[in-house]
């Protein structure tokens, strides 16, 4: 079986899904199904996973089933993820935890400065922390001797659906990191998740790529299908290039 | 069932996979069975299909359970073509084909002019004939009014691995034709397969990717979760894609 | 100097621009003049280049200066093609001319059968053709044989911008092709011409991309300039490009 | 004319070039010649422009007709990169500086966290810092909050010639900055340095695109002009583009 391991726990699924913007629990519910995710990352500040008074996620998305993955969405600075993850673990008792210390609204960016301080925080407070960050290859390398328990660089800007901008520095994470790499943000389809994986990461998260679909629940299963993909092209050896344009050209290998 | 039809038999996969460049025949098999391909193709002067002092593809991969799509690999003239298609006709009554007219030996680019009259020729002659071709929308309409069952337009150069050339081409042809359309050469890994599927193509059909992999058998597997993926997707309806540059700016949407 | 010839003429300059869609002739007229082009491309069939009682584009764009080349623009099949050229010859005697047979009015793509058939007429008549075709190696190499002065593949369809969508193609065109090669079509912003330079094209045709910029003759001066910049480069020989990538990685040297 | 200022210089080339890699002083002078460049930078630990016992830079580029930018060039800690910038500004008066502090030998990725600490030094010291960083748009404001006179972010690794990895990127810094942004690493040929501008850039630095070329005199001209087109086609505002696909099409705009 071609599982993976963070902060000791293993997992076969090497998709992780979000909960935010589906119409309802119910739909997400429906897309966590049909996505195979064992892992579902909850922004804790917006979705409701406490108050017994109004519907709660938990009821439709068993946390004795899935991993809940706490995550800071919305939060700007390292201060308020702090606090937000350390109340999230007095209410659910989750140690796992996604950070995202965002810079601005606009571009929804990682503000990575920020970044690393709230890491090694978090992991002196025995966090087991999981890290959204720019694909910046220094910064991963900083988070990773930081403490963090996987790197999570971007493939675009989160919500934008334009998939892996830049392959070279996503590379370039997955060769150097010693714990899992998985791209979270900028999947907008099928075929950009198997992208992530067949350079070598270990997992995808996505959210807006399953939720704002025509049919979320229909793509939740083409990214399961596709994550899978990805991974055992990624195992299986890709066939070479042949490039049938003169060698000695000085087109110098560039198509 | 999301299945498709072609020359009014119906499969459920959407990927057909070749017979050649493998080390032996069980290789070959296994990489069908993983790949759950319902048809496979042969050129039928390279592979031994009727020489029962020989070992026999027909005994490693059951004709009865696969379709066997003759192709004519290897011929430079339409009338090549159409004799080594009459030949297999006899010899084991196939009547559902792939035609592919080459023009030379160093880039195997499809001879299309040759290839449209090779096409009508069959067509009179009975053939059912599933066309490789350039990527030419124009060239397709062609081939598709000469009566083709099916269009197959490269990604690539056949053997390239070098993925999908041309969307716009390939996007063309998908939304004119009113037959089934399948990208055939070119594919090199997972993503491009899915790719292919994202764009509407109907099927994909591929040799190269799946022989020339380290591991034949779990890149079948791949191509398989991959070609499920990208239709998926596109049934899914996915995404739109937010740019967060300025709309107004001179890039013009560009990026 | 680095020169290029056609059909027994010398140029210095790479670029060849169009006379349509301008607000008039004269801010067509100080395009061409901004883009240092020696020959402008005439579609006979709409620009009054005859009647003395209207304005005339020969009275903007000198004749005497420029090499006028008319094109056959807005013609669907070989016949009418042929006619059209050969009414220009009579009034203008013009000789070298440019041939397009379009398949359809929607995405303007040639029709590669009618334009071999056209070109054939064509030379048999004594013109010398630069020939309007699909980025298609093979088509290509018909049309040289067929006697074709310069091959002129799209690079993408006409007056889309969206730049040359397959260097492969456009690649293996100029290096099998003993006749000049221009990119006509396709080109949007300066970049798209530099890159059909750096492919080793001998020149590139645009229309759109300065006629419709929000300043053509400021667009032209960047056309002129990009085309120049193109050319010193694939003379100057670029340098080989390094992957940082571990080079054994499953990535095949796909990044 | 279409100047640019930095540091209250006005500068009318675009174009910063290096002085690394070139077989002699004598071949740096002539491609910086051919370039038309204003700013030279220069590694001042590498490159002799002290020792009058030795052939120095300054006797082949005069100094007073070209503004030399001393750059830290193998500078790994802010500290070092301060001190080298001092020991400059010493001996040359030199006040106007590029600042690099790159994470390891083998990517040269900046190390954008000492980089912030050692800008924020470097001005306070007086000094008017053009900095060179990852293409983090956050990182990118930090720098110009903390006084950087320029940004600088990589197009791709240095020396890789790879083109610009990540135009979204790019263009968010550029949307987002009140300082001078250009783009430096990354350049391979003439179109890369072209898209740079086009995406809005106030200016490219390189030094290998040049320096490695077959002919980098020629190869420096090439690049002049690359600047000036994309400049010139970034004012003229280019063509929109057309997607022949069905618009309403699943694809929404992808290709």
């Amino acid at each position: 079986m071609d599982s993976w391991s963070v902060a000791g726990r293993t997992f076969n699924s090497r998709l992780i899904v979000g909960t935010g913007k589906y119409r309802d629990f119910a739909q997400n519910a429906a897309a966590v199904e049909a996505s195979a995710a064992e892992i579902v990352t909850v922004a804790v500040r917006r979705v409701n996973v406490m108050d017994r008074g109004q519907p709660m996620l938990t009821d439709f998305i068993d946390p004795k089933r899935y991993t809940y993955l706490p995550n800071t969405a919305g939060c700007f600075t390292a201060e308020d993820a702090v606090r937000t993850l350390r109340l999230a673990r007095e209410a659910g008792g989750w140690n796992l935890v996604k950070l995202e210390v965002l810079a601005d609204q606009k571009t929804l960016f990682p503000d990575v400065v920020e970044t690393i301080r709230a890491t090694e925080t978090l992991v002196k407070d025995g966090f087991e922390v999981m890290v959204y960050t720019s694909d910046d290859p220094v910064v991963a390398k900083r988070l990773e001797e930081a403490g963090a328990a996987a790197i999570m660089p971007l493939g675009a800007p989160i919500g934008s659906g334009l998939g892996i901008q830049n392959r070279v520095t996503i590379r370039l994470i997955v060769e150097a990191a010693k714990v899992p790499v998985l791209v979270d943000a900028g999947v907008g389809t099928a075929s950009d998740a198997a992208i992530a994986m067949e350079l070598g990461c270990d997992g995808v998260l996505m959210n807006t790529a399953i939720a704002e679909a025509k049919d979320p629940v229909l793509m939740a299963a083409a990214m399961r299908d596709a994550v899978v993909a990805g991974r055992k092209a990624y195992r299986a050896g890709r066939m070479g290039v042949r490039r049938y344009a003169d060698p000695s050209s000085p087109l110098g290998g560039l198509i």
